[in-house]
């Protein structure tokens, strides 16, 4: 058994609307200076050792279901040891 | 100028009908033995250097405005180097 954490950002050209509108409630709360672009944390409990093959199937699964090629990116595929957080 | 990661993934004793919904679909591809929960990855470009202060000031920002402390557990606030991924 095993977790692997799975990062997915919308890629840097894109525009990020969700993320605009926390800097601008970052700014009317008095935090200025940040800009926030939001994505998707996944976090995948397997059933199984996590072998570099489970890993390659891991960033297939993350391609293919759990980003939208079109408008994000996966920009980290990664074992984690420890309780799930 | 730097950038901070902040993560935010639902309480584990938290019911979390998306990371279900993505294992069933997961399931119905063919890729079983996954449980997947899904959360939310932040990129902050702050505009100033990142001081041990200004980092504290990061986690209070992802306490009070990035997650909700009634279902949510920040589970990482870390400066990243290299380009916006």
């Amino acid at each position: 058994m095993g977790r692997v954490v799975v990062e997915v950002m919308p890629k840097p050209e894109i525009l990020d609307p969700q993320g605009k509108a926390i800097s601008q409630s970052l700014e009317r709360s008095g935090v200025s200076g940040f800009d926030v672009r939001q994505g998707k944390r996944f976090e995948l409990t397997i059933h199984e050792e996590i072998t570099p093959e489970v890993l390659e199937q891991v960033k297939q699964v993350a391609q293919d279901l759990l980003s939208n090629p079109v408008i994000e990116d996966v920009v980290g595929v990664y074992e984690v040891t420890g309780d799930a957080q």
